[in-house]
């Protein structure tokens, strides 16, 4: 229904347009789609429990949104210059950290584009386990750069020992893609492994480390992040994180990549010039200030993860402990039923990610949308389908 | 003062963040950095009548302002995926051409840094006026691409026919970077002499054409927009618009580039992923669709701009004429003090962009700003400043 009236005003603008020389739609197209601005049509299925983004159903700290609201009311028309240099001071106080290590990015993922077209312009070959979050391959393939799998193993840990060694065979520089936590596996890497192998490499072997749910895991104690050897010098290693996860901001595309001086000036240079957002850069400075809700996240992530995982217990659904805002498991059925199902109870999940049919990536929404889903999953279970 | 106290509370984080192994900064300094929210600190020399980076000073559309709020609010913590398909619709209506042809960027900053990125993977050579809008040719810089400059005119003409001579004889594929109107001089390009030498060109000369004053330059016969060639099929060809200056959303980053839909693909496929924000989105919807606003913008800029020029005439300060919301004049001293003298009446202005000292590019505020400006303008004639 909804999406049927949304076509309808779309076919009713585009016949408007055609054949037409104005440079604004008329009139009576504005009030036909005044609603267009109007928040119900704002994202595709805004009525559905969204569970397939590993967004943080939470939503952003008040002080977030509040300095956002107040930094485009007077600033909205204005480029961003002096705020920026105050985020990266308090992100590079955050890290602690020196700001010129420091590659602002609209979102996370502009940093990792910047580091495959600085990859491209060696022209390394890159190295990644798979599966794993998609967007630093695509961005290779984009950019004619060869691309080397190596598979996860049985219970989806990333072998580290099978990528050194495939590593060491490579000819010439090679740019190794790392998602620690993994998504959509939810799984780390031990630390131990991790760093030796970083300190050990060569230098034309450019490590990437994609720590956008670094926060998720910082209790597990064989995890650690990899801004340490960072820290300790290393030139060919960058970490990146983002304020998509557990602060709660998809919306506002603010990430930041951490890298030696000359790699962080590198990267910058590579990415778009004014990328950050007035309401971008408000949110995350307010969001790094509020402790509470860094916590309030945490720990309503750790609970809503605990109703799902016990209820996939329950039912006997293997899934893969996670590290995450999200849980990998069995749904004992192929996935296109399982998501038509989902949706026909209002609930978005879903898309294939693993090799093996019969694995669902599920989003840990809020503890009380954990409930819904857990109730009709086990509704389904009634009936047979899981 | 505003600027030393900015730096002492800086220096305070920093102090606290040395030493410390603190994921978050201590409560202590929550409090001491909360005005870091506020929005007096949230761009550099907010108190300034900022007049050096051709923003609009009107702000933008309430209406946009309202969505934006009303989409992060409502969506700040959702990745914008319909809502992207959406925009990308109403463009495609706005210009009358299909969405296929359409890259949305993060500002038009991002699609000029595909469109180098692009040039690069086929080592083109940069060619371009000089003085003009310096992001293309820094990014160029950036991926190594050797770039070659044209001077302008004496009276600021960018000469088409020496631009036409030198592509001939360099070898290989060239990027023609045009933006027209120019920056930082206001001036256009004939728009026969840009649609001969585009239908002529060889197909391995990619022209950029920089429309970012595009609405404030329609009024003008011998302008034209290069968009109509792409609409007969050109396949070398990108043009650029941004919704950060007619629209006052400097601040939002929403821009574009309409290319053939074989090189917007490829244009898409090297920009960032989730590259909108939900608030950018929002007000840009919002923007296109509110034709009261963009000729109150337009109308301001024309009375401003009047007022300015009706100064610089009575003052005999030699102007360029402008199809801007800018105007690069006279100013009968060194820039350096003119600057600083200005700085010291609370007007932001200057940076070189001219081979000759003497000049500056002021941006138009809105009436009352430039009444403000001309006054103190004839202040400094009285004292034999300018």
């Amino acid at each position: 229904m909804h999406t049927n009236s949304l076509e309808s005003r779309r076919n009713f603008i585009r016949n408007l347009a055609i054949g037409t020389s104005l440079a604004f739609l008329p009139a009576s197209s504005i009030m036909a789609s005044s609603s267009l601005i109007a928040p119900f049509n704002f994202r595709k299925g805004a009525a559905l429990l969204p569970l397939h983004y590993n967004e943080n159903s939470l939503g952003m700290s008040n002080n977030a949104l509040s300095a956002a609201k107040e930094a485009i009311t007077l600033y909205g028309n204005r480029y961003a210059d002096g705020a920026v240099d105050e985020l990266k001071q308090l992100i590079a106080s955050y890290n602690q950290i020196p700001p010129e290590q420091l590659i602002l990015g609209n979102g996370s993922t502009e940093v990792l584009g910047a580091v495959v077209t600085y990859a491209a312009s060696m022209n390394a070959t890159l190295l990644e386990p798979s599966p794993t979050f998609g967007d630093v391959r695509s961005r290779a393939k984009a950019r004619n750069v060869k691309v080397v799998q190596v598979e996860l193993g049985d219970n989806f840990e990333t072998n580290i020992e099978q990528l050194k060694q495939r590593a060491d065979k490579l000819k010439g520089p090679i740019l190794v893609n790392l998602c620690n936590p993994n998504n959509p596996t939810g799984t780390i890497v031990d630390k131990k492994l991790l760093s030796n192998w970083i300190t050990n490499a060569p230098s034309n072997h450019i490590f990437l480390v994609d720590e956008a749910y670094h926060e998720y895991a910082t209790s597990n104690p064989n995890y650690s992040s990899a801004l340490p050897l960072i820290k300790n010098g290393k030139e060919n290693l960058i970490v990146t994180r983002t304020f998509s996860k557990i602060f709660g901001m998809a919306g506002m595309r603010v990430g930041y990549g951490i890298a030696a001086p000359k790699t962080a000036k590198k990267l910058d240079s590579l990415s778009a010039s004014f990328n950050l957002s007035a309401a971008g850069i408000a949110a995350a400075k307010a969001s790094l200030l509020d402790k509470e809700f860094f916590n309030k996240s945490l720990n309503a992530n750790e609970r809503a993860k605990a109703l799902l995982t016990n209820t996939l217990d329950e039912l006997s659904l293997r899934y893969i402990p996670s590290n995450t805002n999200f849980v990998l498991h069995r749904i004992n059925s192929d996935l296109n039923s399982y998501t038509q199902r989902m949706l026909a109870n209002n609930i978005k999940v879903g898309r294939r990610m693993t090799k093996d049919d019969g694995w669902n990536r599920i989003s840990i929404g809020t503890p009380s949308q954990m409930e819904a889903f857990t109730k009709t999953l086990k509704s389904f279970r009634e009936k047979g389908w899981v």
